[in-house]
């Protein structure tokens, strides 16, 4: 089961706004329609959004002027169009950049050749995805026992990534060995993402899987039934601290205080050394409309009613019991061990 | 502003389930429909079901035999009947032995004078919550200060008791005196009481207000965003232990990570000195389609995804910085002070 697919030419994606009720595979046509299926949460999950951007960028290159200045300039642009779509994924970025630096790296080679070498690159980060995946599911497998209670918040499966995911890969990778592994997946509101994709996610992999409202996840701690929780990330800064979907932070809070640890699973493209911090982390601010009308269908609130919607927050290294990563799992001293594990060769 | 009216024993209520999009009046014809209008939360909010169902008792008295000991057995089975129609708030329990004591005291009296103590003490029911209310309030509000950027969750207003509310009865009284009180209501998943009933109330008493997701509080607190946390209560235990709307335990343990004062509002009747902690107080598991599907509308996962839908959860008294009673304002350590405010004469 994959979320996007790429052949010959053609990005063809899973419009997860429509699951589970629908599964709809939609052909990406061009950069525009690429950016409205990241911005409307069709193709969504931190490092599937870097692989989706780096394609979409591919299949806008026919559309460019075939002399070489101005290729470089239109095509640099594009890359600025997709990066901005969404603020908090350092993914997106990471992934850009990359084919950013193609270009730099290319600089005397000719359109057609850059094209190529760009394209190569957006295939290399998509085959490197599905790689450190499969790393990240292998590593943090072992944190896993038989008859765990396992909470996730939002959605880290193989609907966030080009692989099978990181924090559900995780599990995925453990519920080969071990038995009695049960799920219970934070429905996540406003966009329900995991009742609507983790639940199905989970159905799919035959994994025992409870919903539950992102407000009960600290009772469930309080009744003894999460021994573990794990989520996945959108931006690791450099001392750990970590932009997760919005209801992560609090879960993390509830984590320390029932004794209960708390994993991140991310791949290293989802580091940001740059930022010595979490607090640097810009924060996506969506409409209101999205708590005042669900799935834009019921209206729950009059439209006068404000409504504050951030779709991050993060999580302080401090309640951070590890983090799992396709080069090993990093524990504290954060700020010392993330460096010491992603820059090791 | 009431949620229920009764008047020349027409016994009306306001369809909560359909607000705010509809502010539908209903008659209470029978016990039977009155059942349903608290187990389909029609009528919800702990201090208001006591008041309703103390009136559906009394509604339902022309029915019965005018035979004394056949009267009273079956008054008492319509007791037992309404009792169980919500486990977790003590108020329902604590108004219908309101009226049991009654008939009880009035044994020797005939039916038809038996039944008119009945009434009269449902009135003294009714009269009795919007005095507390009353007083409440004014004790709470010394408490708040202008600029008090105040968090709430569910709906503890004037649609959660036959007076001007709980927790939010104290932000009206203050708003009152103090300028610039803002609001912000968690939307209360699933069954939306904050962004449907809070924000509507909010608005009709002019305080500025914002909904956000549950999950996204403590994420505010940890911007500086709220100073303050007032929720009502179920049912509190002799020690200070809270049930209230399932993620006020989440809540209060981000308030405390962040040095967030959290405070409960509360008649006298919600406590429940019979049990010394919150472990005893039963808690109501409701459909697991109330989180499948949302307002019984939109299907958002499959009827096989299993759901664990817990109503209410206990918040620790060791969370709590006090306690805002009809009474006056109960502070910790709670099992000496509870017992000592209550019982004081």
């Amino acid at each position: 089961m994959r979320a996007i697919k790429f052949f010959q030419g053609r990005l063809q994606y899973l419009d997860q706004s429509q699951l589970p009720l629908k599964e709809v595979w939609r052909q990406c046509k061009n950069i525009e329609q690429g950016y409205e299926a990241i911005k409307l949460l069709q193709v969504r999950g931190a490092p599937l959004i870097g692989v989706f951007a780096a394609y979409c960028a591919c299949i806008n290159m026919h559309r460019l002027s075939s002399d070489k200045r101005s290729f470089t300039m239109s095509f640099l642009k594009s890359l600025e169009y997709l990066r901005k779509c969404r603020p908090t994924a350092v993914n997106l970025s990471w992934a850009l950049e990359r084919l950013k630096n193609v270009v730099d790296k290319n600089k005397d080679k000719t359109v057609n050749q850059i094209k190529k070498e760009i394209l190569r690159q957006a295939i290399d980060i998509h085959k490197e995805d599905v790689l450190l995946c499969r790393r990240i599911a292998r590593n943090g497998s072992y944190l896993i026992k038989a008859g765990d209670r396992i909470l996730t918040h939002c959605n880290a499966g193989f609907l966030a990534t080009s692989g099978n995911g990181t924090a559900l890969g995780v599990i995925y990778e453990a519920a080969k060995k071990h038995k009695n592994i049960i799920v219970y997946a934070d429905e996540t509101r406003p966009l329900l993402q995991g009742v609507r994709l983790s639940a199905w996610e989970l159905g799919k992999n035959r994994i025992k899987s409870f919903v539950v409202c992102d407000s009960s996840a600290a009772f469930l701690m309080q009744q003894g039934i999460i021994n573990k929780v794990i989520v996945g990330a959108d931006r690791i800064a450099a001392n750990g601290d970590t932009a997760n979907k919005i209801g992560t932070h609090a879960v993390a809070i509830a984590a320390q205080y029932h004794g209960v640890p708390f994993y991140i699973a991310a791949p290293s493209s989802t580091f940001d050394l740059s930022l010595s911090g979490g607090e640097k982390i810009p924060i996506e601010k969506r409409p209101g409309r999205e708590i005042r009308q669900i799935q834009g269908k019921i209206r729950v609130a009059s439209p006068k009613v404000h409504a504050y919607n951030p779709a991050f927050d993060v999580t302080s290294h401090k309640l951070i019991k590890a983090i799992i990563t396709d080069k090993g799992i990093i524990f504290p001293p954060f700020n010392k061990n993330i460096s010491k594990v992603l820059l090791a060769k």
